[in-house]
């Protein structure tokens, strides 16, 4: 099932997505998955390619992975961490597909797109062990940690660099049947070229791991999005380009890109 | 004017506390002041001893700042910032006044508290110059940054070290009537001593520039937190402490800490 989020009569509500059609559901489906285990349609129907849609969940807030693929931590030349390294991306970030990402206000900048995949909470989880993980996921999208360098550099501390409006877009929505999350083929192309290649199986923390290892440290709450980490290929973005960050099962999360004048 | 929020009949509401009597307020004053500079009152009135008294707010996010007072800074042998050094706590993080820090289930820990002064947002930021700052503070309460040593000194980065839940004492109550944040009286008590005794005239960036600084970066939406760091005199809490923020003009931030298991 592939849960979106949309704007209707400017209002934004959510979706599933079957075909080119938006089946309406009533209500939210992170409260009623939540509470009940079930989803309940509105039995409204919208052409996709009639509405905007947004970003498929609201998270309170974002958990990001720093330095989760062998071959991104060696593109950096830092050490691969020998547990989880978390950092957070917050709500006033989150974009959806289409969104423009807007460059910073800044005297010098370079801002790189760094596509993920990401995990979103279904249930709210604290202390969840890694075999119970799955119970404690609604299902996966793709991400773009965006990311200025500088600030990164200067700070040492990631949160400035990860945190500008616009740094994370997320969608185009919540694949929720997936098997194998650890076997998908991630992709990102900048301007229709492909810049990262790789696949989960990469990653050094695997998905179960990542949610035990969080939910350890805080809760995590229905919406909230799991960022497990960027492969190699990292690089910088410049106005008017188009960033995708192509998840196979999932589908394409597309930008564009401008400057803040 | 001090506005607080408080559990009644196992509802969250707010109100505004005079002498030691609290006047209930109909709906919630962020949502209110934001859109129209006003709040209303419900005719309610409540003994503030026979209530329980929660966090004053339900911050979307926390930005902290990392070494702003040159004395911590001094005692922790790092560097003084260039600029504001940011990080965030998340909102499963916050509690209230006399709840209960609990500290983490890792094998080892060192859990350190860090009186600070918090600066709550009232109306949407983005962009706001130094000047204007004023006008987008609903007021000051008192924050515990409360820090995990090890996860911080391991990690590099702070944000799971800060984001344990419980890390977030916000409270008792924000205060909308002071006139000069910048020279309030700032001390720690634990388990009765005196621990941190400090200004906020030793902030190295001030509230202003602080403002101005984050929202050029993130949009500070209503009820969030800007905590603008510690002073010296930072250390350890274990189970059975009671550890009190007092900031003057404010009140008294106090919280127990207990084990996790």
């Amino acid at each position: 099932m592939r849960i979106l989020r949309f704007r209707n009569r400017g209002r934004a509500k959510y979706g599933v997505l079957e075909d080119n059609q938006i089946l309406g559901l009533s209500g939210d489906p992170f409260v009623q998955l939540d509470r009940s285990g079930r989803i309940s349609f509105d039995g409204k129907r919208y052409a996709l390619d009639q509405v905007k849609v947004l970003a498929p969940c609201k998270p309170s807030k974002i958990i990001a992975l720093g330095l989760n693929y062998r071959s991104h931590a060696e593109e950096t030349g830092l050490e691969i961490p020998k547990a989880p390294l978390i950092f957070m991306k917050p709500s006033t970030a989150v974009i959806g597909p289409d969104d423009v990402i807007v460059l910073p206000r800044l005297p010098q900048y370079r801002v790189d797109y760094e596509g993920e995949l990401g995990v979103v909470i279904g249930k709210s989880a604290r202390h969840v062990p890694a075999e119970r993980a799955v119970d404690f996921i609604l299902g996966y999208t793709c991400v773009n940690d965006v990311s200025e360098r500088y600030a990164q550099r200067d700070d040492g501390q990631w949160t400035r660099a990860k945190s500008f409006d616009t740094f994370a877009p997320i969608g185009p929505w919540i694949e929720t049947a997936i098997e194998r999350p650890g076997e998908l083929k991630l992709e990102t192309y900048l301007n229709g070229q492909l810049r990262q290649s790789s696949n989960t199986n990469d990653l050094i923390f695997g998905i179960p791991h990542l949610v035990s290892f969080i939910s350890g440290v805080m809760t995590l709450l229905p919406g909230d999005v799991i960022a497990t980490g960027t492969p190699a290929g990292i690089g910088k973005m410049v106005p008017g380009d188009t960033v995708e960050v192509r998840i196979r099962g999932i589908g394409i999360l597309r930008n564009t890109v401008k400057g803040s004048g």
